[in-house]
């Protein structure tokens, strides 16, 4: 069991302390609001009421014997963020994962030696930002090295044709993993699918492959 | 083109701002405030500088005829956000996006027409709980209906074994859709592989199925 400690329990330390439960990981919250500990304390295994920049807390703690330390602080102060990731590096936290609120911020917190920072704003404005201006990328991820996977909804100029017509692999060097197709309710995945199949209105299309390949295919559609 | 204005440019709606430009959207931004918009000026086509909870302003603005409007209030108060959300109503704005701070607060702007809402801290912040809970899951995609994309690096108890010898689709009914493998700098993509091809240790599998089926699959694998 993964042994997490997050300190500051906003709306950001809160959804990730209860999310690591979810995920059955063994989670402290540290915090200096009593009222926001208090929602916390029967759901998690440690709900303690103090500062993440108060040095004798965190040595009481015992952070180096943690997997993991998130420094969710961001949020209120960038000063505390600052202090809590000096000091956690000082006492030999393992692995000190900090919430930024700029670019900045990131760069001094990894100077600090942070691991890992996470920006919940940019992450999630990216994520919308390209749901609204290309509405048929029902989703996508980023995988590992420069890899990436599109959900797509069929273009126009697709209905009718057949894999093997569309043919991606070729033009981009991607590959159509997988198809969901049929009406509402039932609606089924095709996994592998065959490259003579006709493709139809509304069904959706999982395409991988190298990043670059995959923007001249969204170029292709305009 | 899409027509977008952004109202609010903190962190998340000068974000929002950028990745929508980059997306090739035409955007417009409102906030009082004059630093905040001094730095989009010359990136976008129209920085306003103004309330998004004065009636005049919204008015001179003619939300009706932007094909979104994300409502990037939150931030600062949750009565300016809902204000703002009530006004963009009444004013006839096609799609209201909010971003919200809570639950309670999702509520409100849902039941005043808000067409969509989104929390980035809970959306962040359960992607990295997921990530920190479940190492051995590289990367994660909700997919429409109920389904789901996993990006998994491969089981120790897996290596030497084949996908046919696995056999997630009769055991689950998912299905492994791609396989990266190879060494550091010439690791491949593997679309639809072969059954039969061993496993090899730092392989990673991308594995498409319903949830229910991929939640029993990450069981399995402890």
């Amino acid at each position: 069991i993964r042994k997490v400690l997050v300190i500051g329990a906003g709306q950001f330390g809160r959804a990730l302390a209860l999310g690591l439960v979810e995920g059955g990981a063994d989670v402290s919250v540290l915090d200096p609001r009593e009222d926001r500990i208090a929602v916390l304390s029967s759901r998690i295994s440690q709900a303690i009421i103090g500062s993440g920049t108060d040095v004798r807390v965190l040595r009481g703690l015992d952070v180096e014997t943690f997997d993991q330390v998130v420094n969710a602080i961001g949020e209120e102060s960038l000063e505390a963020s600052i202090v809590c990731t000096q000091l956690l590096r000082e006492l030999g936290a393992k692995e000190v994962i900090a919430r930024v609120v700029s670019d900045l911020h990131k760069r001094i917190v990894e100077s600090l030696g942070a691991t890992r920072t996470i920006h919940p704003e940019e992450h999630t404005a990216k994520t919308l930002a390209r749901r609204i201006a290309r509405p048929e990328l029902r989703s996508e991820l980023e995988l590992a090295e420069g890899a990436r996977l599109l959900e797509l909804a069929l273009p126009e100029k697709w209905i009718g044709k057949t894999l093997a017509d569309v043919d991606l692999r070729k033009r981009y060097g991607v590959t159509v993993v997988a198809v969901r197709t049929g009406s509402e309710g039932g609606r089924r995945l095709v996994p592998s699918p065959s490259p003579e199949d006709p493709l139809v209105r509304g069904d959706e299309l999982m395409v991988v492959g190298p990043k670059d390949g995959m923007d001249r295919v969204l170029k292709e559609l305009g």
